[in-house]
């Protein structure tokens, strides 16, 4: 299970003040947190920077690879241009992730050659013209297309982590059945899946609760990887036991690991 | 969900003291208190019980019953005598169950012909002639076997509740997997599925996180129902999410109503 720590994000206050100080020790200490609860891929977003998110992005990613040389990095965009000089600025010794395209041809067109060239995996939503979609089946018709048209430009289907979006349980309730339903659909393409987590609990109390249960229930369903807060127990706590549950962590030794590490809830 | 209750089993040591001293309040408040926090039947075994198990359920049933008089009770033996006694001895206005036979035609032959005269629910281990099975497969075929001869004696498929066993992942990993690929099988054939849930966890740390993650992924998979502590905020938090998250909880509102009450974690 790939865990990538969510919380370098600008829409976070205490993140936004620190890029806005060039605080860089206490971004480091945030991706270094993160890591140690058992991210393997820290989230830089500065989409919503109030200054430049290219300058941004780009000191950002400096800041944590100069002090943590082997971190793994997932460059979260909407731009173009930032994503290409996160690229640029990246030296560290860890893997890339792009975060993300859907199924829009103008920004597969840009951002695929950019993920070929830096050997980077892939992050696509299955949004396709028509919009969000609402079945399964609509989620994997998306997917098929997008793989197809990322594969035309030489990227390799095991790189492309496919998020099949999750909506709000208090205002959609089928939604969550037909996310978890579409992932054994898309992984039958051959492409991976993974997902943000915590829209599916927004509107409800104790959202930890439906968080880890959620999660639960996905890996059951087989899901790759997931961008959260791994800062939170009980979220670590559900990915460790459930990793354990599916027969991929040998003799529990994680598991426990985990535990003894005061990891657990 | 149907959530029974274990915690009335003589091989606790204050279950088993209030039943020594026939301290009928103790076992009201524990009856009490599981149904409070969301059991729907309270299991009862006093069959590890030092004196005499007959007179022994026949009295707890008694005293529970003559407290709360719509409890439903699960009466969990192996002496046909017992289950006959406490069967005679239920007056209360709620439903009953019987927990368990196997595939062992003459307990069938015992028990069976009870559930029908006295109208109950019946647990049934999928456990036949060959011992424990490995493979979903293998709990399929023995269920099909127990459905056909449980059947042919008038009992309706819809109250048959297979459980097919559950053993812990500390030692052997893939029963876990084999277990939940057997929900949908057994599933099929028109009757519903139970567990005992605390074996899963048996010989691990910290055994409520893998209890509770087991149970969502379960939930995810169809069971119908489990034997648990229902006095374990995480199992009823684990629960009440699931059942919002695969739609059987509309508007979420009891999960909502669990979080107010204070029963969620």
């Amino acid at each position: 299970m790939l865990i990538i720590g969510e919380r370098i994000n600008y829409t976070r206050a205490h993140i936004q003040e620190a890029i806005k100080a060039r605080n860089s020790g206490f971004l480091v200490k945030e991706a270094r947190r993160q890591i140690d609860a058992g991210a393997g891929y820290i989230d830089v977003n500065c989409a919503m920077s109030l200054g430049d998110e290219v300058q941004d992005i780009d000191w950002v990613v400096s800041v944590i690879q100069s002090e943590i040389g082997d971190v793994s990095i997932c460059i979260d965009s909407p731009n173009y241009l930032a994503i290409k000089r996160a690229l640029e600025a990246y030296r560290a010794k860890g893997r890339l992730f792009i975060n993300s395209i859907t199924g829009e041809g103008s920004r597969i067109d840009l951002i695929v050659p950019l993920a070929v060239k830096y050997n980077t995996a892939l992050i696509a939503l299955t949004m396709g013209d028509g919009g969000m979609p609402n079945s399964a089946e609509e989620r994997f018709a998306i997917a098929k297309d997008i793989l197809a048209k990322v594969s035309n430009k030489g990227f390799k289907a095991e790189n492309l982590y496919f998020d099949p979006l999750i909506r709000p349980i208090a205002t959609e309730p089928e939604q969550a059945r037909e996310f978890l339903r579409s992932i054994p659909m898309i992984k039958s393409l051959g492409a991976r899946t993974i997902c943000g987590l915590s829209n599916i609990s927004y509107g409800l109390p104790d959202r930890k609760v439906i968080n880890s249960t959620f999660l639960a229930m996905a890996i059951q369903s087989g899901l790759d990887g997931a961008i959260l807060d791994p800062t939170e127990k009980q979220i670590i706590s559900s990915i460790s036991a459930a990793q354990a549950l599916i027969c991929e962590d040998e003799y529990c030794a994680e598991y426990i690991k985990a535990f003894r590490e005061g990891r657990l809830v």
